[in-house]
């Protein structure tokens, strides 16, 4: 039932129409790691500087994050600032200081070789593939982003030969693969050798190709997104961290797993930051989950709650 | 089980990464009546130019499509010429000559009042509302364009208050609310008083909202898209032809209506103009439902055909 995420922490500025954060606390493995402990047991492996402070920490342990991973150096943490759109669509990086992100280099500890689940959040392809070798996990995915695909696409192939899924956003996915197409950039993908792909969509939700079968999950309809910063991390989060619970990945549980992903992610919008993601209940999640079942159900769906 | 359509017919010239078209049929009135006719009866409310010709309407009568309400009128056939991106996400309208369409008054006869379903393509909505008021239709459904939004939004609200319902793209669904999210646009319109809308996503299909309850269906995964002219108009020519042929549109229905309508885009985008669109089966049809409905069950799907 282990899980284990590697990727970044940061500390967040960011502007929406709705409001502003500043330095909060964020990056993907954060993200990812929070949304999935509300299924299964998260390890982080991440660094972070001497400023990381406890009260990050506090919010990492009180959500049952292993952080015994998280090795802290000396310097400062990560920080990232970006600006978004009026429909929250697109988003303008304003300042990257990568500090002790930039000499990242995951060390695993014997507890962590030979983990059920491995998730590589986007870093070097080098090092997801260096990761990957050392942990041999039993199931394994990873995400990636343009500034890769663009500087270490041969990396990033031998990655997808030996990685099990690739959580991906659909623009990268076509750049990835060469392709103009999505449907033909997920088969040339999946050619790679992949079990399964994951092509997230934003608001429209992430579909899923895996053997000759495709799946489509819409996103949650959230009536006030505030922020979509870390949405994709914690689709990622609730999707390992249902496969990580049920410890199996038949069609069936990915096609659930693609739900929780959507699930998750929308509560990450609904708030900067991990304001909200960090708060909801179990019960919650099921919820919207039931919800979600019923939206892509052809048939009326059952009343759940007395009229 | 009739179902009415008032529009545009036109001839278009299109180029897109994968080749040119010139002078060939469309129209937003063509694209719905020749979806709309593999499902139900359709009859065409339009006006053509002189220059029509004897090919477009033998295409039209091969569909069985009643075109004795396509008035001819002296002039030159309405023209648009556009353009697409690589990815056929964005189009820029190169040429656009309204001819015989700039003076169109749709004339309903005799037989065309107390029709059991009307479709009121995109129009003035002055006219739209005329058609609606003279037709007294069992159902009706409308879509509009960013042109009539910005200069008669108070008259298209009327026209709201009275259809039954709007098929429209998800970025005219904000500027028409006045939102910048889609949930909160959707929920908006709805309360001028529409029983269903139907919010289209292009690549990423559309969203159905009634009564309370969401439903998203994706596109159909095609692998080599060629030309988007005319896929919106062909989703709500099928939307309303499921309608029409079952004659209910209770929430099963409409649902089934959202498959068949991303069935029919689907072909429709595979070719230019009606190429692929006039000239597929009624079995190729129900093939790609099954497909899509099995796109949406988390279950295993049954083994369709022999392994």
């Amino acid at each position: 039932m282990g899980l284990l995420v590697v990727g970044s922490v940061a500390f967040d500025s960011i502007t929406t129409p709705y409001g502003r954060a500043e330095e909060v606390l964020g990056g993907s493995a954060v993200y990812f790691a929070v949304a999935a402990s509300y299924l299964t047991r998260v390890r982080l492996v991440a660094v972070v500087g001497e400023d990381f402070g406890d009260e990050p920490m506090q919010l990492l342990r009180a959500r049952q994050i292993d952080v015994s991973g998280l090795e802290v150096r000396p310097g400062r943490t990560f920080r990232w600032a970006g600006e978004y759109s009026e429909d929250l669509n697109e988003r303008r990086t304003l300042r990257t200081e990568l500090n002790v992100f930039e000499s990242f280099r995951p060390k695993l500890r014997r507890q962590d070789v030979n983990v059920e689940h491995l998730f590589l959040g986007n870093i070097d392809p080098d090092l997801q593939r260096r990761v990957l070798t050392e942990a041999k996990p039993g199931l394994s995915a990873c995400d990636t982003m343009n500034f890769w695909i663009e500087r270490k696409s041969d990396s990033l192939k031998r990655l997808l030969a030996s990685v099990d899924g690739l959580l991906i956003n659909d623009s990268e996915a076509r750049l990835l693969a060469g392709e103009l197409n999505t449907v033909a950039a997920a088969r040339r993908l999946l050619s790679l050798g992949l079990r399964f792909l994951v092509i997230k969509r934003g608001e429209y939700g992430a579909a899923l190709f895996s053997e000759g079968r495709y799946f489509a999950v819409p996103a949650y309809p959230v009536m006030r997104p505030v922020d979509p910063t870390g949405a994709g991390d914690s689709f990622a989060g609730g999707f390992m961290g249902h496969l990580a619970r049920r410890g199996m990945h038949d069609g069936r549980t990915l096609r659930e797993a693609m739900l929780y992903g959507s699930v998750l992610a929308s509560f990450c919008v609904e708030d900067f930051s991990l304001r909200r993601l960090a708060a909801v209940t179990a019960r919650a999640i099921e919820e919207r989950f039931e919800e979600l079942r019923d939206f892509l159900s052809l048939d009326d769906p059952p009343r759940r709650r007395a009229p």
